[in-house]
């Protein structure tokens, strides 16, 4: 099963046996006969900036410092140049603390708040929106090639989905090696996963590629574009509004990738169409 | 392509030709050559509770008025017996205001958190676990054959799913009828939408099947209990958590619904084994 060719170059690889990750179980089948079978775990994880509680994200529960650190720049309620003093993730009590030296400017918007404008959620997406236009994603080339490697290596290597279903993986990539590859019970999870990994690592963006197994929605969109990646790939569909975005902030939007097939629906300027292949699609 | 089968008792099927929920874009394919293919329409719905901003949700923005309902009510923050006022859909300005006679219980406990405690989704998210405590399901018989039923039905009649992609379905259903099919870019819409309806249609929910698209996770489980639906049924996969809470709850919990296979992770007693078919698994 285990891919020796693809883990070599990856960062981070699934976590296939990691025993707190999934849980067997058991049930019936269509007949009524008696089946064992692994699921995913999912858990509660309160994520603090400072004093302040902003949310609680259903989590497998791996990487939760980077899913908090991540979750936090992607809602841009974290600057990139923001210092970071710790991040304390506690087990016991399902919650990671991120400590900056200064209160952050989220922070301070946020007690400018009325009390009656209610839950931060709104108020964060349009600030979201607001960011967005300060992105210049740079004009890197991609191989065509690169894609139909990725895509393939990706959908190969022994994860979480092939061993226990339920969750949706963000794999970060350079040319045609995946690097980082993170799965989680909810798509936003991985991608924040990926997000606060780059930032501990100091990681580029410009040079790097980010493949999602889940839908190319705005919000996929917006967070790739936040963290400076300039090609989002997915098997999945799209979105108008993702597309819509992605024309705007010049990001490079292919999905429905299969195979030997794709559609790229904003952003084609970027790719070199070094492998054409009517005759071997599958 | 239609199926008039399907839809003679279906009260709302999935509105395939509307041309608000779906757009038509331009790109280029695997080859370079260009291709229009339709993509979902993705907008925000900003949801009020009187003067009360709540949440922005990215919705296709098919019945916002059941959304707004029903994501309420499947946050505990709209108590079932409430007196509902009017319910006031803007589509200019993106908002569903909910008005209510009194004040809700949520809103007053919402004014009494001090300012520190930061976003409403961690405080909500307990209240909800709460919730469940108070749920018992009937204890009902479904017959597997209808599950069969509903699965091909479901599976083939026209929808945006087919159309277009990227959407998730719940579908309310009773015996082996779909009965009201929502669609959304986000599964939890789906969900609500029914929810939505169920409240203003006060409709009952013992004798119901919800069927989903989407994954069985904690949170389509605890919805499901919520609603007072005791089998939820789904073609993807499970959470250890969501089969956990489904035991607590003693709700019926079908997972990997496909052809003539499924498997049973919690309240198996409901199942009646009226159709085995080992011979004719697809």
């Amino acid at each position: 099963m285990h891919d020796a060719e693809n883990d070599k170059h990856m960062i981070i690889a699934p976590e296939v046996s990691a025993p707190r990750l999934t849980r067997k179980v058991v049930g019936v089948d269509q007949n009524g006969a008696n089946v064992d079978m692994s699921v995913i775990e999912e858990r509660p994880l309160t994520i603090f900036l400072n004093s302040r509680e902003i949310v609680t994200a259903m989590t497998i529960g791996d990487y939760p410092e980077y899913l908090a650190l991540g979750f936090l720049r992607n809602q841009r309620m974290l600057d990139p140049n923001e210092e970071i003093l710790g991040v304390d993730y506690d087990e016991e009590l399902e919650t990671v603390v991120v400590r900056t030296a200064v209160e952050t400017d989220y922070e301070e918007k946020l007690s400018k708040k009325t009390r009656t404008s209610g839950c931060a959620v709104g108020t964060v997406f349009g600030d979201i929106m607001d960011g967005l236009d300060a992105v210049v994603l740079p004009k890197v080339a991609v191989q065509t090639s690169w894609l139909y490697t990725l895509s393939k290596k990706i959908n190969t290597t022994p994860s979480l989905y092939l061993e226990a279903g339920a969750v949706h993986a963000t794999v970060l990539c350079s040319q045609d090696r995946p690097l980082v590859y993170m799965e989680d019970v909810g798509r936003h999870n991985a991608v924040d996963k990926v997000a606060g990994w780059m930032l501990s690592e100091k990681q580029t963006a410009a040079d790097k590629i980010l493949y999602t197994t889940g839908r190319l929605t705005s919000e996929m969109v917006i967070k790739t574009a936040l963290m400076g990646i300039p090609v989002l790939v997915s098997r999945s569909g799209f979105t108008a509004w993702g597309v819509e975005l992605a024309n705007q902030v010049g990001l490079t939007l292919v999905g429905r990738m299969k195979g030997k097939r794709f559609v790229c629906l904003s952003g084609n300027d970027r790719l070199q169409w070094d492998h054409t292949n009517d005759e071997d699609a599958q």
